[in-house]
């Protein structure tokens, strides 16, 4: 018997190479009006897994977004009393600081933790996160790190968060002086965009969030980018119903390339969907996050379409094309700091710096994403810095001869 | 031009449903001597990816294991130097208490992250945990959290995490009192098995991971139960031979449940791996962890495979060679922890208490699993507390006769 009972064991150990395979599935809805008492939509999210008790929920709030919608509090406690069969709050909502804030400082995951705690919520409880991207990266970390894993329902309050950051699979905070330093890859349990959200956003939110909506269609979509040329004066005029489909294709596009690459959980080098972004997150630490993120990705834009015009791969027109309709989106494309200790690529001032800390955070060897002409991004790994000083100067001459013109 | 653009983008605001599939692969390896210069393993599972520079590597070390392997720290270093072309310590290596302490407190999650940013890790570089199950579940949440994952390296030291714990996909501290409150379900990036690290175990962790192959031989492999069965007295007087059969076919039903559960994170309610544990979980915390996670895990067998003789599911002569088996073993089959306030199911004291932070922590509806035979598992969602106290006073029994016989 033990002969037989070595052989059924087949011991030899050679390595075992596992492969884990998971599956993570989605909604992102659209809607109006998502705290209205006969809007079921957030109720049938947290009731489509079919479990018959009401399922408690902390929900945290974006304290910015409570100066423009007053009522929000007592709208969410409406409707939580409305649809009390399938959801209770456990606590009293946490209201957290808007913006770069509330990343900086580890305090609010703590107190989300501890709310999860006293709630004795479990995994097939919610956080219901409400506001810009910044509240539902830091929420979603909490969330995401609760019991290994809150479900985690975003209503995304900005054009960003709608059309881009509030419906991918990133959370996190910042730490050590270094944005989303710590964090986690996980995809919500459902998104809720509500397009009434952004009736009410200053100028700069509302703007910021469609150069998000330029990168990606620079790097994956001529026809939605001619879109966005066609309309820019109605975007930049506040037309809603450009914005609202402005944010869907967009939103669309960056979940058609989640799903599509291969490589949701970024563990390579390459990351197309980063256009203009080393820049970007150099500007934003530079200029103190004084800078809006979408305000600092339109410069990087400008930048490294301007890159790629001077190193030939994309036709002058097209150049022209690109600056011309920022512009008229809105967005400077020159300030000062890029020209800041341009010749110490090393220096922490100097705006190359971003190239090593964007490979760093990213890992493996530089990749950023340039074009090749509008619709189509393509990947390089070396960049030629004197090129790039360049194509800062004509920022600097575009920007000086748009401001003369006007 | 503009109704041709509307039809294209053909805007409907109907909810985007979707589906982010993530594939993870990784190589458990068995070997001895994993720090001998000669011995190129470790520097092969980093020079894998293909890349040409040294990644850096922070190294976090079980102390306990100090206590035996005194000159493990050396032997690291001098492993560094022989493999400089491959990685690099970027600082020295962290020392962390052994045990559940490591999970009872954040500060140490906080000096890995002070590491990785000091050393500027990236997702591409390394962090090598050594250690026993709670250094690892420890070093791992803190590794898998770092740029939302940094990739991770496990060397467990011990039998149950060489063949259990170790070569899952679970990341975790401590916190509120609860077990593995904050966590992370992400694989790791390789684990490196070295029998040599049990030859120095004490005789209580030695045999406190082979409950762990127990369990799963139970649920799933009537023929590995078998092999435990015949050479338990072996297992007892401590062969290698017969251990590393069993930790590699234990790890192997291990990873095979994983793979193949179509729910490896953990999202539904159904946890098969977990027999014996909803008992197990609650004893560790009421003996304040004087209890091995095994030794519990053996209590919580013996209690779970009595309970399913007592509801005629498990033959009789079964539920005799399971209980004879964990004794051979040099299992405790009973403490009188079990039996305080048994009769008041809600009191923090009592162990049934435990069937309700299992649901709590697993989410969902309760699921525990019972035995229909040896080597069968079966999902049950309800329990009878009268038939439980039967069990209970019958392991008291089982133990006392036991006792007396020797």
């Amino acid at each position: 018997m033990k002969t037989s009972l070595k052989q059924n064991l087949a011991i030899n150990f050679q390595p075992i190479s596992q492969c884990v395979r998971v599956s993570f599935n989605y909604d992102v809805h659209f809607t109006r009006g998502l705290f209205k008492l006969d809007n079921s939509l957030l109720a049938q999210a947290i009731a489509a897994d079919g479990h018959s008790a009401a399922k408690p929920v902390v929900a945290v709030i974006d304290g910015g977004l409570l100066q423009y919608q007053d009522k929000l509090l007592e709208k969410l406690l409406a409707y939580a009393q409305r649809y009390q069969d399938v959801f209770t709050l456990s606590s009293e909502p946490i209201i957290v600081p808007g913006g770069e804030t509330v990343k900086n400082d580890s305090r609010f995951i703590e107190q989300i933790h501890q709310s999860i705690n006293l709630g004795g919520l479990c995994r097939h409880s919610y956080v219901l996160a409400i506001g810009g991207g910044a509240v539902l990266d830091m929420a979603g970390y909490a969330a995401t790190t609760a019991h290994r894993g809150i479900r985690l329902l975003r209503v995304p309050t900005t054009v960003l968060a709608q059309n881009d950051s509030g419906v991918g699979v990133k959370n996190g905070i910042n730490a050590f002086g270094k944005k989303n330093f710590l964090g986690t890859f996980m995809p919500p349990y459902a998104v809720l965009n509500d397009f009434d959200f952004l009736t009410t956003l200053d100028d700069r939110d509302w703007r910021s969030g469609i150069a998000e909506a330029v990168k990606v269609a620079l790097i994956k979509d001529r026809n939605f980018f001619d879109f966005i040329q066609t309309y820019a004066e109605k975007l930049a005029n506040r037309d809603m119903d450009i914005m609202e489909r402005l944010i869907y294709r967009c939103s669309q596009l960056h979940l058609e390339h989640i799903a599509g690459s291969g490589d949701p959980f970024e563990m390579g080098s390459s990351r197309p969907l980063d256009f203009g972004h080393w820049a970007a997150h150099k500007l934003e630490h530079l200029t103190n996050y004084s800078l809006r993120h979408g305000e600092a990705v339109a410069i990087g834009i400008a930048l490294d379409s301007t890159y790629s015009y001077l190193t030939g791969q994309l036709l002058r027109s097209h150049w022209q094309q690109i600056l011309t309709t920022l512009k008229i989106l809105g967005f400077a494309l020159y300030l000062p700091t890029l020209t800041e200790q341009l010749d110490r690529p090393d220096h922490p001032h100097c705006l190359f710096r971003g190239l090593t800390e964007f490979r760093e955070h990213l890992g493996g060897e530089l990749t950023i994403t340039l074009l090749q002409g509008i619709g189509q991004g393509i990947e390089v790994h070396k960049v030629d810095l004197s090129l790039y000083r360049q194509a800062i100067l004509m920022l600097q001459d575009w920007e000086l001869s748009s401001v003369l013109s006007n």
